[in-house]
């Protein structure tokens, strides 16, 4: 098992699927070539026989796309999977992800059916999609509520069916760091040809904690994560591809790389957010507009000190604006000395305590001191020392 | 050891510091009231030194909170101390909130101190803030980054001078789960006065992971999470109280409570987004505006069969109005006969296989299919048949 984690990004496909987000072809051909050269492995470009606009621009990602893998999902039917192959047919390295629901709760309240079948049904659709290509993703929908002894008896059976990719979905979003580790880690210890299939993690965040999921996953032998950019997806989302990139390179203790070039990150995310209007919180991580902002006074003196006292990332690694020292009525005195020498204005530190005092009343009364606000504390300065010396 | 979480909500404090979100004292004593009507345990109220309107606004909450402990920030510097005593004179139960960084970073690069001085800085400074209040709470900041040993040191060190909350700030966002976790569980295991203090853990999420590494505190022995209304911090922001209270609550299986009242998470995040003009992504955990909508076929197939199969968290229980069936492109036949059904059309297999087809027709050139195009695909329908019948 080496140290590579594949990127496998689902903007397109579990991205484009929510409310609001659907993109003609010719955006998502565009944005397929963005994610090519953010240095993507897989990129899922959608569901073809959703629609005959996504087969349309399935088939025409596939077209333009010479590095990547591009990948088709399909449910376990086998019209789904027919469709899937013919939309792929151009790509030069097409896949196909197909799969159904393994948990009891889909095995019942979605199939009305039992394990036996379940287990039979895995395998002939595995079968069926080999018959158009040797790349084949299976999912075990709703595994992260599935008992580990049948999964591993479900991805026993596709890998001997011939999938080459094993994607085992936390599909509600429910499990623990610890948990989605375990059942990862049971996969690898308890599956006897896991070596013939690489194990992907396919998380959505609905308690918060894809991102964690997805590390736990690999930290446990996963070489696959699933994601979007910004973490769009259905519901509360899936696995942001900025953060667990970010989280692989910000952590060399771990020894995993990706292929991604971090620098792009910060284009793309506003790129996504605008074409599928969808914006990105202010907080959000590492592509937020306030993820490199310093605003109390506790932290922007520390940072002028040293940035590393409180930022873990440079700004420029993910290709964001520089660091901002954003004055406030928590702001201390080496922050606003700091804004009032970008303006060209050199102060002691007695002026910096009197101009301190007046910046704290007008800061009192506004949301942020800007530069006109500081200008006229400046000037302010200035009358009042005049004033003094005469 | 118990059971129970203390939820300490830094909204007012943390939240409040970033750019563009500073209130004043009236919107910060409703919004204090709001959080004690949560069930919020512990409010910290603000940073009293920091300007004469925080001053103020510490004081007004002080007078207004009768349940919640309400809590005052300070540096480990005797004026700091003084100065939120003051402003927490009429708390009915006043906690101070002091401490210094005791990473080798912080110690040099802010400091330019070395380990004997900030640990003899560490107990002083606890001892001060005795005089006023018997609730002290300690913070190591950067403590994530504070090797386990020298934190075990400090933290011993402040408990005997007196502190009754220990404060393990992962102030960079920097730890995975596992590392905070094991953070924790060294400090419950090598600190020998541990049991005279509660745990806490004050996460922050510039990689995403500020949930998942609170509730790994928990796990190991920490009872009490830092936490923000929407997730509201410096730079990517604080742990997100909803969730971390919803995990807490959806796994009962970790064993754990808090006393919050989730039914009014919905309409509090809310309130906060628009008070501090901070817009919430529609795809954030618990409280996002897409949190319940469901948009793929096969999604809203398995959840209009049985909510479980897509939903871990009813909306209900957070407050948010309904799950929806959103329909675009990417949706299925039950979804669209569902939604028919909503209107008051109801049809047979074939008239939806006959709908459907038309359905995607209109999908796949609009972001979402509303009722006035519903309509139409229902006339559309009654006109087919009409002429096939003459």
């Amino acid at each position: 098992m080496g140290n590579k984690v594949h990127i496998f990004d689902t903007t397109l496909r579990d991205g484009e699927q929510v409310p609001g987000c659907k993109l003609n072809t010719s955006e998502k051909v565009n944005l397929a070539l963005r994610l090519e050269a953010l240095g993507v492995d897989i990129i899922e470009a959608g569901f073809p026989v959703s629609s005959p606009g996504d087969f349309q621009s399935v088939t025409a990602i596939s077209k333009v796309i010479k590095d990547a893998v591009v990948c088709g999902l399909s449910r376990a039917v086998e019209r789904d999977i027919e469709v899937a192959a013919e939309a792929l047919k151009y790509a030069h390295r097409p896949r196909i992800h197909t799969g159904l629901g393994t948990s009891d709760s889909h095995i019942k309240y979605k199939f009305n059916s039992d394990r036996a079948t379940i287990l039979q049904w895995a395998a002939q659709c595995v079968q069926t999609a080999r018959k158009y290509t040797d790349d084949i993703e299976f999912y075990a929908e709703d595994a992260g509520r599935t008992d580990n002894e049948f999964l591993a008896r479900v991805i026993e059976t596709v890998i001997k069916a011939g999938a080459t990719v094993v994607n085992i979905p936390d599909t509600t979003g429910y499990c623990l760091p610890h948990q989605y580790g375990e059942k990862i880690a049971y996969l690898v210890n308890n599956v006897p040809n896991i070596d013939k299939a690489i194990i992907s993690c396919h998380c959505h965040n609905d308690l918060g904690m894809a991102t964690a999921n997805s590390i736990a996953g690999v930290i446990s032998g996963a070489r696959q994560i699933e994601c979007t950019i910004n973490g769009l997806g259905e519901r509360a989302g899936n696995t942001s591809l900025e953060e667990v990139v970010m989280v692989i390179r910000q952590h060399p203790d771990l020894g995993f790389k990706t292929r991604i070039d971090t620098t792009q990150l910060y284009s793309l995310s506003q790129d996504v957010s605008d074409i599928m209007r969808m914006p990105v919180q202010a907080n959000k991580a590492i592509v937020g507009a306030n993820a490199f902002a310093h605003s109390s006074g506790i932290h922007q003196d520390g940072f002028l000190k040293n940035a590393s006292t409180y930022e873990i990332i440079r700004p420029d690694e993910v290709g964001a604006p520089g660091s901002k020292i954003v004055l406030t009525a928590r702001s201390g005195r080496s922050a606003l000395a700091f804004r009032l020498q970008q303006l060209g204005y050199q102060y002691d530190r007695n002026d910096i305590d009197f101009i301190y005092e007046q910046f704290l009343k007008v800061a009192d009364s506004v949301k942020e001191v800007g530069e006109a606000e500081l200008r006229q504390l400046a000037g302010f300065h200035a009358n009042a020392f005049k004033t003094q010396a005469i």
